[in-house]
């Protein structure tokens, strides 16, 4: 990326001299950590190229769509249902998180036991270097957690069209009632942004577009069950991140492509690490790009990661949405029942995640799981007490790691993940 | 408190070293906080010697009780109704924390960054010293915070009757359908455990009860407007504390002849501290019984606290429920309206909450405001920017402090307050 799309970033209101450092930053650390990796498919070109150009040619794409007419919706959170978006012809992204940035901004703001992942947000913003947030026309947050919750109070006296979607607690017949009143009425706010009327043939497209993005997950993840591994960890979590900023058919295309690569693989019994390498699954918080750390002290200490039980993984994309119904409100229960069982750490009780988590360790015949709790995130922290006790319960080896965005513990968590993936040999 | 109630405590599972060292630094600190006090109302006699007997007399009474048949369900939370327990007969008590105990213990299962409140109440269960917890019949945990939501998860590991339940995050329709079914939920609940059924005169009763209560309080806090002040905030913030001791009743008689002895000070124009010392509104995280750290601070720093906009305080206790309803549904949904008006900082938005800051500082005749923040008490921590910021926008002296329940920081809490106080004069 570079001196092209300087105006581009200018007119966006972007910090050029502190994005400038972020590309930087964020261009050193993907050569370092992806490029450097042994054997990787051949098809991680096309998300080598997505990744060079996040902030460049997709940013490009959303304000020649916006000229268009389209409208781009930023969000937070896999609860945001991008079915409805994309039923108004809207598009859909992930908006910036993952580093630190702009921290003195922030501290002035939220208190400093708040999650790396929501100041990071902010610090995007307060740091002018996000070109998501500065490019949508509506900003969706959503009560989860009470970082998030609290802090999108913050947020909105700093953006201009920030919708808030409340979410309930249990699992209950009320909170499904909950749900289903908050999607109905995030569908009529999409109607009203987008200026049209989503009927069942939109609503069903819609689905359909999503689904497929998901059904292309799904088929890499099972090929992930393969010894060797056909991919790396760091490779699946980055197409995992990219399914949040990338045009869906684009997007599915190229997984799809990059399936086919790993099945030949597979048959060839060609993989990016020794067969019997130690296989991890890790479980717990989602990893924004460039929150790369853990996978990678994972993946350069002799383990290979075969599966995310995470919102960027598989608790995001695991369920499909049922596309038989044929009105909008058959579809929209759909939708419902679809996101209900998402089995976030904000639910109380949350049993799924726990069957989940044991699932997806025998599943992908892994050797350990590496439960990855985002500091000051008290949900999943609290719940990581379960999830040990229950997989230690089965003799299934668990390693809990609490960190943050600083690099400030890299060794320190190295030698604790090396100490666990010598227990798994 | 002594020998006379060991087989008691015994026979209740309470580990008698513990017990007897926490009651001994109880009493020293309650003798060094509250009976060193100059000028205290004779009226504080009675609440010395219920602080006495806390875990002695009272604790007898609920046992004794209970052999009769009647039921004590314990609680961590204003929104558990008590007018419904009171319905059925039962005793509503507040369960321990507000101090440090068995932490070692607590680290094992709960994350650090876990706020002090959640971590001393799991510390008085596994330390077993709180004898509220171990006679209670049902513990009532409610959907709150993160902190607490996920935490009595673990909760249910350690005792045999917890209940929780569910709490909304927004004051929608929704949100008010989601507690009016909780709270018949928890009707049912307590008539089962009670073998009643509460009809529309058990309710109206429990109504008057707890209204009582209320309006006793309500009448002490008008009070304290007069300068000089008649009543320490500390002593002010006790009595607070032993409403969710007490018996209800006697509770009411007590609050009622303290006011009237301090109407009388005020015809005296006599006081607890100068006329002109300056008046402080403390805002924030509630206070259990023995978190006297900040209030004792500003206290013995040259300023009066005229008012608590806090659990433990007006945000608890100022609403009265309508008693006029003839029948059940009537009735239920006086109470579901009564709690729905609290203006906890787990709501979003929460514009009540600021609102309400304001209108004490104004009636309370406040110099200032002092925001208490528990650490890691996620709600109140990010609001009290925003309160900080509405106030300030005011010209109101705001001090934001976030503290926890150890002594460590109280020479570096004592140089600020004192500073803010000096702001004030």
């Amino acid at each position: 990326m570079s001196a092209a799309y300087e105006s581009m970033w200018k007119d966006l209101g972007l910090d050029l001299a502190a994005h400038d450092v972020l590309l930087q930053v964020l261009g050193n650390a993907y050569r370092d950590i992806f490029l450097s990796q042994k054997d990787r498919p051949g098809g991680m070109d096309y998300f080598n190229f997505v990744m060079s150009e996040v902030h460049g040619l997709r940013i490009k794409e959303l304000l020649e769509s916006k000229k268009k007419g389209k409208k781009v919706i930023g969000s937070f959170c896999v609860f945001v249902p991008e079915e409805i978006v994309r039923a108004a012809d809207a598009t859909l992204v992930g908006l910036c998180t993952g580093a630190d940035f702009a921290t003195d901004e922030v501290d002035k703001i939220l208190p400093r036991n708040t999650c790396s992942l929501i100041k990071s947000a902010f610090g995007f913003k307060l740091g002018k270097v996000c070109p998501y947030i500065e490019s949508a026309d509506m900003i969706v947050g959503e009560n989860t957690c009470d970082g998030k919750k609290k802090s999108y109070e913050v947020l909105n006296t700093l953006v201009p069209h920030l919708y808030v979607m409340d979410l309930p607690q249990t699992k209950s017949a009320e909170g499904r009632a909950v749900l289903k009143s908050e999607y109905y009425r995030f569908k009529e706010a999409v109607e009203g942004l987008c200026g049209v009327r989503i009927d069942a043939a939109m609503l069903k497209k819609g689905i359909d577009i999503v689904n497929a993005k998901r059904k292309a997950i799904h088929r890499l993840s099972k090929l992930r069950k393969a010894d060797p591994a056909p991919i790396s960890g760091l490779d699946a979590l980055l197409i995992n991140q990219v399914y949040f900023y990338d045009d869906p058919a684009r997007f599915t295309e190229s997984v799809n492509k990059i399936c086919d690569e790993l099945e030949q693989r597979i048959k060839e019994k060609k993989g990016v690490f020794p067969q019997g390498t130690p296989r991890i699954l890790l479980s717990g918080c989602p990893m924004a790009v460039p929150n790369w750390k853990l996978p990678w002290i994972i993946e350069t200490s002799g383990a290979v990661i075969v599966g995310e039980e995470s919102c960027v993984g598989e608790r995001g994309t695991r369920n499909l949405t049922d596309n038989s119904g044929q009105t909008v409100e058959e579809l929209m229960d759909a939708i419902v029942e679809r996101h209900f069982q998402i089995d976030c750490a904000i639910f109380t009780p949350n049993p799924d995640r726990l069957n989940h988590v044991k699932e997806m360790y025998r599943e992908y015949n892994a050797n350990g799981v590496i439960h990855y709790g985002l500091q000051f995130c008290q949900p999943y922290q609290i719940e990581s007490y379960s999830v040990e006790k229950a997989l230690e319960g089965e003799h299934i080896p668990t390693l809990r790691v609490d960190t943050d965005y600083s690099m400030e513990d890299v060794e320190q968590l190295k030698t604790r993940v090396e100490a666990f993936i010598e227990r798994l040999k």
